[in-house]
């Protein structure tokens, strides 16, 4: 086995399980004679992958029954328009920007509604989650918008802002499954699935069933979530084989014992990390100590210019996709649910070694 | 190998050796020890897919150097929504309906501009390709909408309308690369790639460069085509996966000789079939001769009643997904680039063993 440890934002690591039994099954799925991607969307044997993937990711998450879940196309920045053009009712939104996706969400939702920027952590180029003690939400907005876990800045909600009977909507792309979330508290919570469902082209939204069928007339088509939830997600082909990835990797997470045991897991992950870069000066991590990711581990050297010498040897000692965010630099380790406790033990490791000989 | 031969419209069967190759590539591909599935998107090694993707459709198509391809999501439904939002400028578009998909592309495109349908064969059935003689092209349209193969009705265009200087926009989703298509005739083409191109997930949009930019400010983002010409189709996680697929598919259509060779053999498939059909009362072809398609091939029985006995049988045969869409109900092989001369003889072989038997 020639694998590396991938630390990538996304796509992302992916289950070793996983990848064996999509290719186990490659060829052909469960005695159909075909692969899962040639299988018809309506065939009787893609329902049952598509309805298992719904079933599991509600029992993971403990989705309540007045939520449905749709599987869409088009990337978690398609819901930056879709959430406005579908939750726009007296026109107003607000926003809380922890980091650059934040911020694009906030700027295209400014395309179709009026945007309110509530709180902001940009002064400190997003280190932490904007303080929220002097945000004057508004009891009329259509909704308020967060990001659970911001990738590039490596820093997370610990709490979620009261925001009384306005919808809490959620990017939480990053950090979904990687801890249990109260999705009661949320009105929609969307997530690209390249980080802890499966893989780039598919984008699951849970959504609250009264805040479907609100967009106008007009809207394209495919951007209505009452499209998906009146059809089941199958108006029309759904990205087929990233739906049944996703459902691969549930099925692992299942095994695994779930998100309260992967979060166990994650913070174990997280801390062996936090704590070498707390008790040594060569690194220096960045985001505040109260807002730290689990998944996105962002750290600095004492020299930037140190930087590419990092990410370089990382890579000859099998520890790939180190290098930070190009906005921020640096260095970012994201460990995702897939990423084993070995891969972390790995890197702390050869951190050491590489500040033994250049520290 | 315990493969059937898959009739299914799409998604399709797939050549075997594309298969074989991802299932050996699929948890380390190239000597980079990690899937496809797992890499960034803005990696070198994944970057390289992407454009040789483009590269060899280019090649394959002969796409002249002013015209774009954009790997998007959404599906070719969401093109419905795109070609009116992105090409509006006059207010107004031609459509010929020869179809239930060119049926919803012009309602869908009515929430945006006038649709003025030029021809329509829905009072046949759509058995045909509409006859073009008396229909009244608006100079001033922005554009002419056609559907260049009807995947539910089995029929095809053989000769494109002539539409001056209005763009020709086509939706080419079962037809694309199963035989040369000059490109620039047309001002947009679009196609899911569940069909000839690889999976559901992608849909390739293949564009005059001059077409692209026109989308009124506050279009949603990733329905704007300006955003995928201007990135490369990188502005955000593009559908990694279904993309590498279609780049395998690009590779074997290559190995096969190009377009000019598949339609040659998709020639031989689709004569094979229809000469069977003509050669006997028992089953009736639906299509008008002059319109056949060469990848969705219509035929009924004697009797609805006996559909659903041919399908069984045929199923228990190992030749699946036969049958009719259920708005015209019947029996309908699709033969695309991937379904090898073996499974149509095979076809052919079970139909008249079926018609001794039945007949
Ligand atoms: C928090 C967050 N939101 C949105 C996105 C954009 O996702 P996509 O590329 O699927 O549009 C990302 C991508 O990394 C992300 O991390
Ligand atoms: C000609 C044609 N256009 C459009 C579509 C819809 O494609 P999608 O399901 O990718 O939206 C299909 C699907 O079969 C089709 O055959
Ligand atoms: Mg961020
Ligand atoms: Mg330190
Ligand atoms: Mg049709
Ligand atoms: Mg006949």
């Amino acid at each position: 086995m020639d694998r590396v440890f991938n630390f990538s934002p996304g796509p992302a690591t992916l289950p070793l399980p996983v990848l064996e039994r999509a290719q186990k099954e490659l060829v052909s799925c469960g005695g159909h004679g075909m692969s899962v991607m040639e299988m018809s969307h309506r065939s009787k044997m893609y329902m049952e992958i598509i309805e298992a993937a719904e079933a599991e990711l509600r029992e993971l998450m403990g989705i309540p029954d007045n939520y449905k879940v749709l599987f869409m196309g088009g990337g978690a920045t398609m819901q930056f328009s879709c959430v406005p053009i579908n939750l726009k009712q007296n026109g107003k939104a607000d926003y809380i920007v922890s980091g650059s996706f934040a911020k694009k969400a906030s700027q295209e939702a400014a395309k179709f509604l009026d945007v309110n920027v509530v709180a902001s952590s940009k002064d400190t180029n997003f280190n932490c989650i904007p303080d929220l003690a002097n945000a004057k939400f508004d009891p009329d907005a259509d909704y308020v918008h967060i990001t659970t876990n911001n990738t590039i800045y490596g820093t997370r909600y610990t709490k979620l802002p009261e925001v009384g009977d306005v919808p809490l909507v959620a990017d939480a792309s990053s950090n979904i499954l990687s801890e249990p979330m109260d999705v009661s508290r949320f009105g929609l919570l969307y997530a690209g699935a390249q980080k802890n469902i499966g893989i780039a082209g598919v984008t699951i939204v849970v959504i609250r069933e009264d805040l479907i069928g609100r967009a106008a007339e007009n809207t394209p088509v495919m951007l209505d979530y009452k499209t998906y939830a009146d059809s089941e997600s199958m108006y029309n082909t759904p990205p087929c084989y990233p739906i049944y990835i996703a459902k691969l990797v549930f099925d692992w997470l299942k095994e695994m014992g779930g998100v309260p045991a992967i979060q166990a897991i994650n913070e174990m992950k997280a801390n062996l990390l936090y704590d070498y870069l707390d008790n040594t000066s060569f690194y220096h991590a960045t985001a505040k100590k109260a807002d730290r990711s689990l998944m996105n581990v962002t750290f600095t050297l004492p020299e930037p210019a140190m930087d590419a010498l990092f990410v370089k040897e990382a890579a000859e000692n099998g520890l790939v996709n180190l290098k930070g965010h190009r906005s921020v630099g640096g260095i970012r380790a994201s460990i995702y649910n897939a990423m084993p406790m070995e891969g972390v033990q790995k890197l702390v490791d050869f951190m050491a070694d590489f500040e033994k000989r250049h520290g």
